[in-house]
């Protein structure tokens, strides 16, 4: 697509992170989606990625359109910079795309022993509690923690019921989903996974009123207002669509998609080895905590991610066939070697 | 209790926002609460509020066992006098208590046109999934945002599918309350409000695994984290009960319950005006969503509680007839003229 090989290298590495996790739905799955906007000049290859305002520890920073895979990862560096000086850092970054999974750079600000926080704005799939109009993204927000001898706590949710990933899982399928997940067009719970197809959406975190939607509402907002409004992105119904077979919104009040990112030194509240032997001693109560099934016990946030790593670090990273279709096709086109 | 004038002005401040907010359960009904903490010893009615770790821009403040109501806008403070400086400041709370509603301690950076954050751990109430054991409070977190012509967005909620209160006035009616608010001591959900006096749970948002009750652990052990292992508090099962009748842990591993609290500079991230025009182009066009029902518009977060305080500072606070005759309880103990 004519990026540097260094910003190659690292879009590669944010792809790659998010597979050996086992997000699939956000690794190289995605990568012909990101050629798509490329080839509509939505996404800038060579970006002149800048800080244009900023303060001791907040910035903004402009993404000149670029891959969120690099443009994330510098914003990050910048809040991990301003941490280093004055313990904390907090960046919201306008005219960017899709970052690929929060924890990759949530996860940055951990390896220097400091708090990492992430999120962004997207597609409008989700509708706000009451409405049936597609409102907001799945906006997902990430908290990561550096343990001591636990791996990280790092907690990296979509802020809807269900990530559309699941969704896209379903459709495949063909399989029904569980009520709760999606409405459609007139608002009542569905289980057809193309719904959204019909003019239905997804729900928010609590899925109705009365299981606290407004809640999800409330936390998807929130990342949409720290993302979008802050930083000078588009938000709500206007952030642009990724695929790109359908049109940006014509007027738009702000630039491309947004992100929020920070760090916060440990040390900057108590010692590290303090904070990381509680921490530990959390994780060790907390999966010591009675179950329902004696053999279920409860999962850490990040611990099901890192098992997923392991295992791929090992066994290698299983691809469906459509993915190797897509990836071959992709290597057709640029001349490189087909898998 | 022996406050001072000032930290008697204050708490009551804070709780009678709470009231004119139309959140009962946080308001004057806690006062004979408070005072029974008290009488345990357990409140400091003179506390040394200090901070005791910093940097420019973070700080650990030890309540020395205060009113909770007292310590966090002593730490707000701390964390906007940062902020002013240096354009953000947060603040970890250790050996503090219940500290009411969190909206008020977030409030207080909007009216500075910074964006407010207040969390805070809390009694354990909430199983995590797949746990059938009391291991986390509701653990509300906030997030607040200065709007221009339209009043401020205010997400306040519990990481809980329903916050404790609803639990409470279902309990004094003697009715059922909706699948997935609560589950017994098996772990099934259940619709009997007393549940939790013979060993049930409430359950966090999301409700299930399928609907993404992992993602509510997640936000709460987020709470927890930031709340209690940052600041030296205590945490998870640890965090000292609000009852006075329930006694603390024996050998916790903190001090008190802890609060997270911060604030940054809107105009950290671009101009004050700039941001509150896309705000407010934001509430507009979400009030303008299409809903399902015409007669039912978005709620825009904080609009119910907006409405309250609108109404209540008119037509003043109903009281049920129970705090009333607390209250009076409370008068005739202290020598002050009853309701």
């Amino acid at each position: 697509m004519g990026c540097s090989a260094e910003h190659a290298a690292l879009a590669a590495d944010v792809l790659l992170k998010s597979d050996l996790r086992g997000i699939d739905s956000h690794g190289v799955a995605r990568l012909s989606g990101y050629v798509r906007l490329w080839e509509k000049q939505r996404i800038n290859p060579t970006p002149n990625i800048r800080v244009v305002h900023e303060t001791a520890t907040t910035a903004t920073v402009d993404g000149d359109a670029g891959l969120g895979l690099v443009v994330a990862p510098f914003a990050m560096q910048v809040a991990m910079a301003k941490a280093e000086t004055y313990g904390s850092g907090w960046v919201a970054i306008k005219n960017s795309n899709h970052f690929g999974i929060a924890g990759y750079h949530a996860l940055m600000a951990v390896e220097k022993d400091m708090i990492g926080f992430a999120m962004t704005n997207a597609s409008p799939l989700v509708a706000p509690t009451f409405a049936n109009e597609r409102m907001l993204g799945t906006n997902p927000m990430c908290y990561a923690f550096p343990a001591g001898k636990y791996p990280p706590v790092i907690v990296d949710m979509a802020t809807s019921a269900a990530a559309n990933g699941k969704l896209e899982i379903a459709q495949r399928l063909g399989k029904p989903v569980p009520e709760g997940w999606i409405q459609d067009a007139n608002g009542n719970y569905t289980t057809d996974p193309h719904a959204l197809k019909t003019g239905g959406s997804l729900l928010p975190l609590g899925s109705d009123r009365e299981h606290g939607s407004h809640k999800g509402f409330g936390l998807s907002a929130t990342v949409d207002i720290l993302s979008g409004v802050l930083s000078g992105a588009n938000y709500g119904p206007w952030v642009p669509p990724f695929v790109a077979f359908m049109e940006p919104s014509a007027n738009p009040p702000g630039q491309g998609i947004g992100h929020f990112v920070g760090a916060m030194r440990v040390d900057g509240f108590r010692p590290v080895d303090e904070f990381k032997d509680n921490l530990d001693n959390w994780i060790a109560r907390f999966k010591a905590a009675q179950t329902v099934d004696p053999d279920q016990k409860v999962i850490i946030p990040g611990e099901p991610e890192l098992a997923a790593e392991l295992d791929r670090q090992v066994n290698g990273i299983p691809l469906v066939q459509a993915v190797i279709d897509d990836l071959n096709l992709l290597a057709v086109r640029f001349g490189i070697e087909r898998l």
